[in-house]
């Protein structure tokens, strides 16, 4: 669906994009107790950025965030097939699920699982979703990533991009599907970018496609741009190849892990514009 | 627990502190299609900060947003008896249940009933739990503020606040625990303050009690405070009381209203310091 490799003004050299990244598993630091993995002092700021489809009052798209019960938080994201309120019920139904077994401590791979086995059954294969699940993990001190999502990710470090396009397919499809799941450390200067697929086919209407991993490259460039910046930023370059009126409902997902200079207190903002 | 009618320095002439402010119920636009109320273009914002008692890993507060079935969103906040870790299993368990519940489109007051039920039966009034709802209802065009709370809650229009006091039980201490339920319709200007006891008892140790309705009062004389701003100012002032070493888990949500100027895009974002 997108072609990370493909730039439009040849290569550009910060950007290292890799199609079929293997899952970046490092040694785990799981142990069997509940005691917490020594995790160097870092804030984890995670910023969504969100939209309708143009003229739709319900987007399929459905983000929630949960607090783990050992420590950490998950933000899982879902988009049910087509738009609206069909669409919006298949991908509430499948976040319920999985922040419901999050919160009981569920790890995050069967909860992709259980939520796809969930809509296979009650729909028989006729309606599928896409889920992405980004999880900071206290207890394991590292941050997981599972995706039934055929939309890559991204993984940077400093100006580099990796592009995680492993084939994934979404929930419902069948009887066994599996999520691909990334794990890495929790370490300063780690940037997640996760999103839904109205944001791969931002411009295709028009014949100019989005190239998310341009867009991120261009952004890594900037001086420490801040998860909010850069959320707010691929979807508003979305949105104008759209001509603002989006084809579909896009949801953006930026994680960044930054060395911890301020207090110790968990901060949250929601903006919610309503009315038109 | 708290004497809101007491300055330190006499009355201060912008507050119009109010102890039992009886419920201030509107007439309900509830319309029994699921067509949504016309409201005013506006944005809501929400702003939580949130710290734990001083050297607990675990704070006994628990705090989850969730997007409504028929639109808006739901701040869930309950504070669990005691701290640590069993306090904060007793708050996980109530605020899923009741996230599950709204979830699902059972009314807030309901939720709360439930959750009530369901610590009395499983701790057999042995464990209580305060919780607050702040909900912004799409479906009524209203904010929906749920109460069982011994600490007051804050709205405010311009530079006054009116301290809603009314006696309010938390959760699981008897059979029929009610809510005291408070709904309004969504208009820009309004500020609505909600925090966990942590804030009441800030102080005392040193015989110093914070005083909430001053503190927010000084900060509504401040030029169109932002919701966060009002949020870590509330915390800062109860930590500076505590010598920066809170003597109980402290929470505090402030949700805004205010004119729509900018894009349809919804935003949300997360800070979590982690390690030490």
């Amino acid at each position: 669906m997108l072609s990370p490799l493909r730039t439009k003004d040849g290569p550009t050299p910060v950007l290292n994009c890799r199609c079929e990244v293997e899952a970046l598993y490092r040694q785990r630091r799981v142990t069997s107790s509940l005691k917490r993995c020594t995790i160097p002092p870092v804030e984890v700021r995670i910023a969504v950025a969100k939209v309708n489809k143009y003229a739709s009052s319900e987007s399929g798209d459905t983000l929630e965030a949960v607090e783990r019960p050992n420590g950490g938080v998950s933000v899982v994201l879902a988009d049910g097939q087509t738009s609206g309120r069909g669409a919006k019920a298949v991908s509430m139904m499948v976040v319920r699920k999985v922040i419901g077994l999050l919160a009981e401590g569920v790890r995050d791979g069967a909860a992709a699982r259980a939520a796809s086995d969930a809509l296979f059954t009650e729909k028989k294969g006729q309606v599928i979703s896409t889920l992405n699940i980004c999880s900071v993990d206290l207890h394991s001190g590292t941050i997981v990533l599972t995706r039934n999502n055929p939309a890559p990710m991204f993984v940077c470090r400093g100006d580099k991009a990796d592009c995680l396009a492993a084939e994934s397919t979404p929930l419902g499809t069948s009887r066994d599907v599996r999520p691909v799941i990334t794990e890495m450390e929790i370490e300063p200067g780690l940037i997640i970018v996760v999103y839904t697929d109205g944001l791969v086919h931002a411009g295709r209407r028009r014949g100019q496609p989005m190239d998310a991993c341009e867009v991120i490259g261009s952004l890594l460039e900037e001086q420490d741009p801040s998860p909010q910046e850069m959320a707010d930023s691929l979807l508003s370059h979305a949105m104008k190849l759209d001509d603002n009126r989006p084809a579909d409902d896009i949801s953006v997902v930026v994680l960044k892990v930054v060395h911890h200079a301020g207090d110790d207190v968990r901060r949250m903002s929601i903006r919610l514009p309503i009315g038109s």
